[in-house]
């Protein structure tokens, strides 16, 4: 969590970490966010000294967002970059080394600076390369398990709560979804529309969308997916497609919620009934997730419990990406990820060959979502995948944040 | 546009361009949704070769969705990554370069490749770094006027009609808003709820995002700042405040629409009437919106139609920033700026110092916001700009996309 900082920067002999907040990535970039929290700050750089002060350089007209983040601010028009690039000769990037050179000077700031936030990477790979080779810093730029994903891996308090309450408007969503889809018409096996039309992928999504506004949830988009294109886990559903009885419909949806946290859940439904082998593959899911569940805790690295569900799965006949990386048919992604500011965060909970060396601690978040699939089995293709999200407490235990129903079928009235 | 690319990588010497699309920064990172599209490609790589076969890098359980793009398909699951790792003894960053090596080795490229898109600057640092050194190719990164932000800054026939419909659509949001806000009952000075509670900004602002959302448009944020807020530009305003009579009401929105393209559109209002300072303040900017239209054409560095802006203003006696960097009160910002599937693209239309080299081309899609300022006003703090968009069609003829009527004040029926 956030004040793990000031020990991070110590154990790796940081003097400061600067935070790129480039113009147009908004809150999709989360280690801006993570500082400037709800302001909208749309572009500027956080500067975290190892002393733990905290500066925003903002450009002017931004100064009353700049205010409401709470860092101490660094007014950009005072370094004058129009009178840097023309003492630089219209070089730009010779003017921006020298705003930076400037800063760091005024703020105290030299030896080694790690860099972090996304920036469009022309732009920030000329730019590190030019401060580092003009000696302004030591520019450190760790590739992963840099001090903000460390901190950001455990929760605080605070943020527990904003995803707590984002878990609840998801919940409300999913529900009224399954509601609207009940509420439409049968006729022969699809839904239908009062006017007659069959109902379509897209009317659900549009639907979704309408509801996540209402509820006050951010969404780009989310998967809902039905029968074959169920069976390709990120498949996002075809939008002209029919919601057809016994194909089972993978919802997955992963807004942005208060505070700017995210959850991450996923249901599998089947109109009226399903087929035997799609109720096999859920029974196992549902088997898999409980076992998950019931083995989490903060010892064993993650990988050990994504191990525990494909011995699981291999030993009921389906195929794991752990025997082949290219399968397509039975259990193909990982158990699941952390998630906060962003939708995939640390720890992974994935292949031991791809992340060896995580752990649950104190304040992680994530979610767990074992699933199946065949998207080419002759008898229709299908997925199933149950997603819930989980919170280790104070106390270590793992309390689920998530309790929607987990019932496949949804009946319908003819 | 997309087609001059070929063009534009022969005269740089390019052998290749490579685009970052990486996880979770959706549509944001435009240079990535400049190739991929509507597509919902979470991450992935986009390499185009000099020879114009473009190629998607994609997870194998986005294939669905990869397909959707047009583009020539690479499964990296085939490049198996946890094995790379093992072989290169647990070290992930050498796995990547190794990973990257032999996509390149398949795709016979060599030589000069630029790289684009937006990631985290310390993956990417680490990531070009460990590329140019290991001598997998020469490391290009322009940190402006690069390839891709060059084509991108001309706008192709479907783009105009996306963004056309974009202009369109925020209109009709804009137009109801303002029959909104109309809708209310006038109590004291400030508008008022049917429950008797002042209408606020807040309300107001959750009004324009559920109507967005029901057009189809997505939207972070927009700026809706009432008297002192307006006077700074860029102040999203208070959620608290109360909509009041005679004060100015900067309406500033930039939502994503059709295809992803963005409009940018300000619109200044007052309720009832304005008082003297504000109406002669909102001619001058009328005054200013239409000289710059009138000006505009290919020959002239666009930094020119800025400066007549500014000798405008600056001859009826208010500061601007080409004159004291450092302003707060009178011109204080650049004239407009093109925009696409980003809401800030090229050209920028700003002060010479900034963008010295910068023309309209054909193709150029920008806005044009001239605002004046003073939110310390003793009157009242204030704040008027009035934006409108623009095209420079295959004639060379400037065509406003916009249309909504630039009216001030609002009647209100008391």
């Amino acid at each position: 969590m956030k004040s793990d900082l000031p020990r991070l920067m110590r154990e790796r002999h940081l003097d400061a970490l600067v935070v790129f907040g480039s113009d147009g990535l908004g809150p999709a970039n989360a280690p801006f966010t993570y500082f400037v929290g709800d302001a909208h700050v749309t572009s500027g750089l956080v500067i975290v000294k190892a002393n733990g002060d905290a500066y925003l350089v903002h450009h002017p007209m931004e100064r009353d967002e700049a205010a409401k983040t709470g860092l101490q601010l660094i007014n950009k028009a005072a370094y004058n970059l129009p009178a840097l690039i023309q003492q630089h000769g219209g070089d730009r990037l010779a003017a921006d080394v020298a705003l930076m050179r400037r800063i760091f000077s005024d703020l105290g700031i030299h030896g080694r600076v790690a860099f972090y936030g996304a920036e469009h990477v022309n732009v920030s790979y000329s730019l590190l390369s030019a401060i580092n080779q003009a000696g302004v810093c030591e520019v450190v730029a760790e590739p992963e398990h840099d001090v903000i994903s460390v901190a950001r891996a455990t929760k605080d308090a605070d943020e527990v709560d904003h995803i707590r309450r984002t878990c609840q408007l998801t919940e409300t969503l999913i529900g009224e979804t399954r509601d609207y889809l009940r509420g439409h018409r049968l006729a022969g096996q699809a839904l239908h529309k009062p006017d007659g039309q069959p109902l379509t992928v897209a009317d659900v999504k549009r639907f979704i969308r309408t509801r996540a506004c209402a509820l006050g949830l951010e969404m780009g988009d989310c998967i809902f997916a039905v029968g074959r294109d169920a069976g390709v886990p990120h498949s996002s559903g075809t939008p002209g497609a029919p919601i057809t009885v016994g194909r089972t419909i993978v919802f997955d949806i992963f807004p942005r919620g208060p505070g700017g946290y995210h959850c991450d859940i996923t249901r599998t439904w089947c109109l009226g009934d399903a087929p035997a082998h799609v109720w096999q593959a859920y029974e196992l899911v549902k088997q898999a997730h409980a076992l998950a569940e019931s083995r989490f805790n903060t010892t064993d690295y993650t990988y050990a419990f994504n191990e525990a569900v494909c011995e699981l799965f291999e030993a009921n006949g389906y195929p794991t990406i752990r025997q082949d990386y290219a399968a397509t048919r039975g259990y193909v992604h990982g158990l699941g990820h952390g998630f906060g500011l962003a939708v995939h965060e640390a720890p992974a909970i994935s292949l031991k060959g791809l992340r060896p060396d995580e752990k649950f601690q104190v304040g992680s978040v994530f979610c767990s979502e074992p699933g199946l699939y065949d998207p080419d089995d002759p008898r229709g293709g299908w997925g199933v995948r149950i997603e819930d999200d989980y919170w280790c407490t104070p106390e270590g235990r793992f309390e689920r944040l998530t309790t929607f129903d987990h019932d496949l079928v949804i009946p319908l009235a003819r």
